[in-house]
């Protein structure tokens, strides 16, 4: 890496978004936060049970609540959260509290479960690695499950529930088989998988500043440890509410999630406890590997600074000598002994070797 | 920033307020603490209901309590603590505790909640930032909640409340249809609120320092990081009582809080949470940059003394060499050689181009 | 601060109180630990109703059990525990369990709380500073609380409880108009407020730390440094057990303390955990400050270094060629030629120019 | 070590296996996760009570499932998991859940415990250290126990459970006489005492670096410090979920599991504990390590220093007093004194032996 | 301390004691795990209530197990857990489960407390400090209380029991008027004890060293604190489990241990936290020791490097003049003016005086 490149800040995450503009409203009142979108907000309505499937964009004006004890379980997907009205429209449909519609628009809230007992709301954070920044970014999908419903919100259209979708389709497993419930799970399951993607790029990461460390230590690694360090504060920080989400959901009694769901939920929390074990340990090689680097770097300048004092502290006392018989003085007598020189040179060629036999001793060669 | 400055201490937030004058008063002695305030006290009374506001500024001696269940909320809001008199009006109306009085006027109290069972009574923290000196300051906001009424008491006059004034005189969102629960927690939320915009500003300040760190270390970087890392100490101080009071305040089983409020109250509750996690955040961060502050010394150091090594060792034993020929020995046979000058030169000019390529063998160049 | 003075050990409070000569001896043996003390015990009652009050310092011999339903509350102040005769006299009187007396006489306890169902008894730790050494000295304070009777032991007289008889005495605030339950509480303020006036003090030490390491670090600041997270970790220690006791006090539903003392205990439970806070605080900045401290020493030595290396690398090279002009070699043609030297000056300040421009640009100067 | 070596980088383990291709997959669906095995699966099924024993390797195809109510203990052990139809097979004769046979083949899984009711579900981790490149191996073995029969799977065959096997046939303690409870305590056991003697070789290990510390501190000591570190951080990942699973084996209370086996599991369970205790310890100790080695490099860099300044120190002065006589201007009137050359010598060895006496009392030499 | 002691290996306590031999045995199999003993095992029975007392050494065939509802508390103590058909005899007579007697004679167990309803089984570490090279010894002992007898076990014969067994002798304070609980409690105590006799020692060696610090810091210092953290760390672990264990018994609903013993469990439980307290403070201490130790390092290199650069850079300039002037061209003007020479040595005062005073303003010197 070209070293002017290493003076250049990184891109990098922001700390905190702006939300401060939100100060002084009312609660409830839906304000989109997040970076402004220009495309326009898709519809996607599956209804499904084992034996059909049904796969619609319906237009929102014919947008209507399913029957609540239907047969079929109806799953709603909005791709794009910035388009207020649809919003409000989809709030009244299914009867959402207010405060749910304001975080559905707000992308920056922290992941949370909210149980209104005719239906859960789920805030969630799906995570991508950014490759040519090798930035984390976040994108927030809501979720609300109803008895036979599930309305599915995500702030961009993405390639995260195209598995579940897929798996729909072709009946694979026994996702038609079931509720709404599930397809929750499902919805849930993708968004953590997602995760695992991102901790196996930095872990690989983490292995190449290790291999890095040892060949050809630079400044720049220092700068690419801090880099992922900061990566893994942030990412811890989104992990945590995403455990409690998941493992208040599986405690949860509601009537909402079947008793042969919860093993699932189980499972998926296994997995968010693995992700967090492993930004935990992720974190731990980070500052193990500051420690080496900083380590290496003294070893670095330990090493120099030996040379430089071996060097020294063999010719400076010579270059001492030699000047002493450079001086001009008319009364010299040695200046005029027939073997004053080449003793002088064997005396000075015994000095640097007994020094450097010195040297040698104290291991400092 | 020229360097002088960095010799002159900065600004900075006391670690401990001077409460030791209290020692030995009688629990329950309302004493004044704080900076003392000239401005006298005012009182604003505003009473709604959805259909009705009226806002005044009574005159203490007309002050009585409003009746228990009459339709209106009554909310009584005092800027200025320092007027003992009307305090202790204030407290015989609504038959406050004596503690609850003191710790009105102590505006060094830890943020906390109790239940009074009548009322509920809490101590807050409003944080601003100080522009000029980047200094956080914390102002006491403390709350009574009756079943109708609201109290509340600031410190000295201020913008915080003011959205929730605007939101009450224009009748918008739901805070005219809800009672006095909703007014207090519409102003918990507006104090919380405040919490984000200091984070903002300080997030902002550190990914100024990532830039600075990366581009032009400088030793006044490291004051800012110490002085940041101060600054989060102190915060954390002050949040986490905070969540833990909104936190009591939602488990309440109080006949005061409807159930309604709950939901509102939880939303703040996550709020405390975020800036919790927040403040570590930037802890760690902050952390990450003094190894990082660190480290790029090191290395800068490493470089420096990387070419005092070089230079030095090329040029001692080569100083050493003429040294040699500089002496005035008779009998030097090389001196009157008629080559020995050329070679000479070609000798040391090998010598160093070997030490040259010695040091770029082992990475030092 | 003379130099010398830094190189003696700084006077500092034991880790540890000799306590093993205890091994070995029966539970329950009064045996005084301690510094030995000469003044004679000195015994003070007071009894008193929101009507009477009477003090007296009684003769140990007439020393009887008040009546348990009296209408007064009794209390028995010792001044000294280390006379063991009185003590046991005291015990068979309130008829205390031997653990009791035991723990009385021996000054090194661990603050605790232990509930005999006929009274309680507490451990108290007090704390000053010696304004000379800069030393916290705790002195312990146990409470036995019985129905209309405290009995308190201070280890020498002071003034911690004067505030407490004063408003006895004066009847100022409530503490007349209560029962003995209040007494122990009032009591027991006064000792946690001895905490504040530490801390305070504590405080102004820190902050004149920090000015100094802007200002003038020297070595001297890294011992203050360590002499302080060394009290931050003894009071730290002292801390803990006493914020056990208070809220066990408070949680505690024992018939001895009265329904409406519990806001009281909670108020001085506050304290405590605020003193947890700010010592939790201090312990951080005092990391802070050493981790400054130890950055200005390395920010100090790199401008050390740069110097030198500056000065080296110009000058080294430059003396090499001064050497080599000085050589005595018979064929020399340079030496010979009429501007030889002014453009060898002429070079010599091109390249000591270029060298200075280099470190200007590498941002070294 | 030669130093070259220290250049490669070490083997190590992988921070995160590649999990991500399951991503999208739906659950219950059995994908094998690991090494690709070519080995064919080895499957050994023992029947045995107090009096008889018969061990065999049925074929697969007779496979069927033990009466539930006979008075044998059944156990089926299978090396390798990587033949997916014999485990589909296994899950249908049993009726284990789609999920357990998931967990089965994917080998990366966290330790876990599952009650089924019918039948308790185990994963579990195996500890063996690599002798060659010191890493520490994991092997998956999977338990699943029913009234009584225990289903054992293993990545490989391996001599783990053979003391296990042995005690069996020999009819040594008490394992013959007890239930399939205890049989799955014994292999639980097994897998436990595989991890001490993990723990016995790194201790050694350490305790190897210690001395070499003391000794002969060189750069790869550090490299070797990191690499335990870091397998320390991966086993205590691995230790903590093991740690739950066994508390919660414990704690159950499942009809599976017969109260004379608690006593049994609480001694695992001391032994897990301990096990993390190590860990903890080991990590303690690692961290002291590296703190010794970056202290006796300082140390040792001081030292280095020290002998660069005092010969330079005491030299280069004297070098400038020899150049100062060695200049040729005419008019330099010592320069013909009859003692000037003899004086100036003594001259400067009394300025070497003052600096060289200062410096002893600065206590540098 | 002479410098080539520090760089033998300090003797220490090993990390982990070979244990794994036992892996692959069949549990509640009894195998002595610690150092061989070659000394008989000694027993030795008391009998005794508060008006009689026996003491005999029985012979181990004639050992019977007392009458459980009997007037007399009985005391078996052994010194020596190597003779396995004794215990075994023990075993069978006191009907204890075979993991207990395993228990006994593994010496490397972690305390633990076990509730076998007839009798509970606890494991204790005693600790003595070696003083010729300051490890701290850990011995085991265990107990076995019943009804009316105590059965303790300690490795080899030692001087801890002894107090207790004075007090029984000469009827002091209240042991042998209560039961057989409050003799395992002396015990316990007596263990107890002697862990505060080690933290006193270390508390004086961690002030020796502080002192060290200050005065003369050296490279042992630094191994002394190491040695010390280690050991520290290792008491720690030690400590853990001991009050784990103290308060479960304290807790303990077992109708062995009698109500009134209840107060002095919770004394002794009062005195392993303050053990605990005593271990963490020591380690912090420790922590800033060696800070301050690194820093004190520092700070000398720091003033090393800065006479090393003053010299330095008066010297090398005034040097390089030197040199000009002597040169051998033929054309120097300047060398044959009259006051160049003592112009030019006028000139190199100034130099070296502007440096000094240069120095002196930006305070390094």
């Amino acid at each position: 890496m070209p070293r002017k490149n290493s003076k250049r800040p990184m891109p990098r995450k922001k700390l905190l978004p702006k939300t401060s503009h939100k100060a002084g409203r009312a609660p409830g009142t839906m304000i989109h936060v997040g970076p402004p979108r220009e495309t326009p907000v898709a519809l996607l309505r599956m209804d499904y049970n084992s034996e059909t499937l049904t796969a619609l964009t319906p237009d929102p004006v014919d947008l209507c609540r399913p029957a609540p004890d239907a047969t079929l379980v109806h799953w709603f997907h909005l791709d794009g959260v910035h388009d207020l009205p649809l919003l409000e429209k989809i709030g009244s449909i299914f009867d959402l509290h207010p405060l749910v519609l304001e975080d559905m628009v707000n992308t920056e809230h922290r992941p949370k479960l909210e149980d209104f007992e005719d239906y859960l709301f789920m805030v969630l954070k799906m995570l991508h690695l950014e490759t040519e920044s090798d930035i984390i970014r976040t994108e927030q999908v809501t979720l609300v499950l109803t008895r036979n419903t599930v309305l599915s919100l995500a702030e961009k259209p993405g390639p995260v529930f195209d598995s579940v979708r897929e798996r729909l389709r072709n009946n694979k497993g026994r996702i038609r088989r079931r509720g709404a419930d599930y397809l929750a799970y499902a919805l849930i399951d993708a968004v953590v998988d997602s995760y695992f993607a991102i901790l196996e790029q930095i872990g690989e990461q983490i292995e190449q500043l290790e291999d890095e460390l040892v060949l050809r230590p630079a400044p720049e690694t220092l700068n690419k440890i801090h880099h992922l360090k900061r990566e893994m504060i942030l990412l811890r920080k989104a992990v945590w509410p995403l455990r409690e989400l998941i493992g208040g959901l599986q405690r949860m009694e509601s009537p909402l999630i079947a008793d042969s769901t919860g093993i699932f939920l189980r499972d998926v929390y296994d997995h968010t406890i693995q992700i967090l074990d492993t930004v935990e340990t992720f974190r731990d090689v980070l500052s193990g590997l500051l420690d080496l680097y900083l380590s290496s770097i003294s070893n670095r300048m330990n090493e120099v600074m030996k040379v430089l004092t071996i060097i020294a502290t063999i010719f400076i006392p010579l270059t001492f000598i030699a000047g002493i018989y450079g001086m001009n003085f008319e009364h010299m007598p040695e200046l005029h002994w027939r073997w004053s020189y080449p003793l002088l040179l064997l005396l000075m060629l015994c000095a640097s070797g007994g020094m450097f036999a010195f040297f040698r001793k104290k291991r400092w060669i």
